[in-house]
């Protein structure tokens, strides 16, 4: 893994590169606003679904400069949504890759507004002419974030997991739920690769449908550290779904159970890459690392 | 003024026509997040912003089913801001245009994110062909919404709003506080109308200015109102910034300076309209509605 792992810093420092320089430095007192949006974005981070968009683009030969910044839009996205789960009136977490939550490091007002603020940046960025010469290109990144943004996307899956309904979900249930709430971005990155390529229905379809894929085993795999995982180690509050008596694929398959199921979808991820031959070798390592991590 | 009466009000059915349109109604346990948002984005209001996009867009001949579309786009951005301003760590209000607040009615995570995918659904609805068949316009829509509602623009004023500097702003200081929070969008929805029609820079320049003029002109206006303003009439509670020692336009300037003030902004901004000849009249009444509506 150690091409994987080198190639995983080498984009998230890119990637934080690209952020910090389009992130504003205003003069006036919004300036709080725009520290707590540089806090909420440039913390400590793996930067996974940047390294997707841009693993995905290299597939089509998209120069890293485009890449990048759908990169740095789509972390603006992830950024803002767990700044805002995190609020005491969502899942309440005071601890986030070991620093205070944001609005722990500044206020509710200022966390709230930050991940409005990045949720409009992100639009921005996309909408720029940097991000590619061809308009179509640009609308098509919006359209496709907007949608896995919103109600029929990650918005929409943290209400599920908000939900009355949310105690007494079945596999089904929960693998719903987890394809909204993460899934959905993560399709986006390697769907963006695709967009950025020009590439054929075909190849963005196999994109896809790996996220999703390996996405849900990623999601898994998150399942099986928190009921695993050492708090210190993992930086956040663990075992929440437990105390709260919430079904995850691990309660409702077990230890073993989610470990083959996670497994059982990385191979059905990888089998999409088919048409890519060995230019997807770093997509097979990094469906492969999301099982094997540790943190 | 029964011509521009006649018109906000056509204007407003027809927008929430398509409004309801464009909102989703799953059939999953996300239906409640679904129904806060139809709950926020539809409530009592005279859709004042889809209003301006559409006068604005006539002026060039532009189809009633494409500026509509992004009237509801500028309208899910302004009621998300409006649900996000309501909640505790913001203003706390339980009461809007009469009604209990979407966190009231609903709660604050389903509030939270309410607002959120109403952000995410207004540039999804600018990014859809249906919008306009060039891309150009809608990256371009899409760009200047995402400006105008993030930290230069909305989110920006809302933070002003909130600082700790804000207690002893000049009059300097209040006009760049609501030419962010509120200019920033009602002068988009104008220069939208001319995006729209891809009008020359001459043309949307004046829009732009005519708004910004009419937009701060508004923001006096319901200063005044909440002045002078009965609650029960206005459907929530008034006199909040006097209570927090918040400097107005009223407190700095008096109620008869802060009507001059607005009706020189308003002679001010219809001043820019002179190149449309009478085709701009109702933007025109607009500016005189602004600083005479009695809520």
């Amino acid at each position: 893994m150690t091409n994987f792992n080198t190639a995983l810093a080498a984009i998230a420092a890119e990637v934080d590169a690209v952020i910090d320089g389009l992130l504003p430095t205003p003069d006036g007192d919004e300036r709080r606003l725009a520290d707590a949006m540089r806090y909420s974005v440039l913390g400590p981070g793996k930067r996974l679904r940047p390294f997707l968009v841009a693993v995905s683009a290299d597939l089509f030969g998209v120069p890293r400069a485009r890449s990048l910044r759908v990169g740095a839009a789509l972390e603006c996205v992830h950024a803002y949504s767990l700044v805002h789960d995190d609020l005491p009136a969502m899942d309440d977490d005071d601890l986030r890759r070991g620093r205070p939550t944001t609005h722990k490091a500044f206020d509710e007002a200022t966390a709230i507004l930050a991940g409005d603020a990045l949720q409009a940046l992100a639009f921005e960025i996309l909408a720029e002419e940097a991000t590619h010469p061809d308009a179509g290109v640009r609308v098509g990144l919006v359209r496709e974030l907007a949608r896995g943004a919103g109600l029929a996307g990650m918005c929409g899956g943290q209400a599920l997991d908000l939900s009355a309904g949310r105690g007494s979900y079945d596999f089904g249930g929960i693998a719903r739920l987890e394809r909204l709430k993460t899934g959905a971005l993560i399709a986006f990155a390697c769907e963006a690769g695709a967009i950025l390529g020009q590439a054929s229905g075909r190849a963005r379809a196999a994109l896809f449908a790996y996220a999703m894929d390996v996405g849900f085993a990623f999601q898994i795999a998150d399942d099986l550290l928190d009921h695993e995982g050492d708090e210190a180690a993992m930086g956040k509050r663990l075992r929440k779904d437990d105390a709260a008596g919430k079904a995850t694929v691990v309660s409702l398959l077990g230890l073993e159970g989610a470990r083959a199921e996670a497994a059982r979808l990385v191979a059905q991820g990888v089998a999409h890459l088919e048409q890519f031959g060995s230019a997807a070798d770093l997509l097979r390592e990094t469906a492969a690392f999301v099982i094997e991590r540790r943190r």
